[in-house]
């Protein structure tokens, strides 16, 4: 098989370098991270500015990512037909459920949210479109990990970092709960992401019965849980809402 | 000067290409559209593919921009110091005009909206970050191409279309416009790029004083405009937020 090209793969590290941690860097930051000579580290960097993909700060003269990477990424929103047949079954399932919904699919080590509709109330909320949950806690990460086989060794090999008490870390545990989400259809996160916040989630599937996605309600706990359990009629809008998207997409009824 | 690194020149062409028109192309259109090779194109396609910066349709084998660049625009966005000293500001600027509220700064030919505030109502809306607007007729982009030299050259080279049959299109009418813009020190669209939609802006300066950005009142021609005027309150509210943001960017009140 044909190699990659080097300078490419650089220029992704360095992008990648530049979206996590510190996000504001210098020339000699990028190229003894990265183990690059200065020369080369500043080559990539030169090209990237022209292209718009990073940019300089005038003053401190450190690099950050540039707009064009954010034109790009709403370009591949815009050409995503899980997101696209997912767009008004979403809506509803806010509108009716009262809490928000987010729609993910899985990149990388994680989920990857492609779409946000914002609880239906006047409180001030932030877009997570483009942000990476994890696998192994997170309703929508438990989904994916249950139905995608990619997802689960992704999960599997994982630090599965306890990120509140509740979270489930041990490797037999977390297979017991994936084959438990596999029995009832739907996957629960009660406080094992973010303290006070349950969410539940269903898999979205193509026309060739593939899990392509899932779609999660997410709520303050006091809501989404009644007695410590998720209400039922919560885990039937989000079931329902992931089968008739599913259904857009070709997958058969049965 | 040394010069860019062409396979990254190429990568990005292929990256814009693939935003632009079709969305989804196979490796013919792809090396035909871009004068290269099948063998080179190949070999930067597998490259972006390994990335995550394109993704292959499996049956037809087409390419189109992969889920690393969302996660990337997403990153941008967090880092960028315009949007985040704005979200407060912008956010109370819809509740109090009951308007969609948008954030926008010069990118490449147009304006990149950057932040999109709802219309706070229970409507359909559909999000604009990372979309493109033109420069000559929104009042987004007359901001930029009357404070902004860079986006002045921008809008005077374009082709500068007419959208509406209200659009500005001749340069000398457009140049009196910015005028007027820079006199009053906000701009108007009044159907000029969308028929029944009217808009209005203010630009946002920093600690230099230079302008970084607008901010932008949108909705109906009908609750916007009065009698065929921008209504007075929601020109004010605009100049106020553009204002506000300012000095928390560091601008001077004088």
């Amino acid at each position: 098989m044909a190699k990659n090209i080097q300078s490419l793969e650089r220029a992704a590290a360095v992008l990648r370098l530049l979206a996590g941690g510190e996000r504001r860097l210098g020339l000699s930051d990028i190229a003894s991270s990265l183990g690059l000579a200065k020369g080369t580290a500043h080559g990539i960097l030169r090209t990237l500015q022209a292209e718009g993909f990073v940019e300089q700060e005038e003053i401190s003269g450190r690099y950050q990512l540039g707009a064009e990477l954010l034109r790009l990424g709403n370009s591949y929103l815009d050409v995503h037909e899980l997101r696209a047949r997912a767009l008004v079954w979403t809506d509803d399932l806010a509108r009716s459920s009262g809490e928000s919904v987010h729609l993910g699919v899985l990149h990388q080590h994680g989920v990857l949210v492609i779409h946000h509709v914002f609880r239906p109330d006047d409180s001030r909320q932030v877009l997570e479109v483009g942000a990476m949950h994890p696998l192994h806690c997170t309703a929508l990460g438990k989904i994916l990990s249950a139905y995608d086989p990619v997802a689960h060794s992704e999960a599997i090999e994982a630090d599965r970092k306890a990120l509140t008490p509740r979270t489930v870390t041990g490797l037999e545990e977390f297979e017991l709960l994936l084959d438990e989400t596999r029995a009832r259809g739907y996957a629960s996160d009660v406080e094992e992401t973010w303290e006070g916040v349950a969410s539940v989630a269903a898999p979205i599937h193509d026309r060739r019965r593939m899990p392509v996605g899932a779609v999660a309600i997410t709520g303050a706990v006091e809501r989404v849980c009644n007695s410590g359990e998720l209400r039922s009629e919560l885990i039937a809008a989000v079931r329902e809402c992931a089968r008739a998207v599913s259904r857009d997409l070709g997958a058969g009824r049965f």
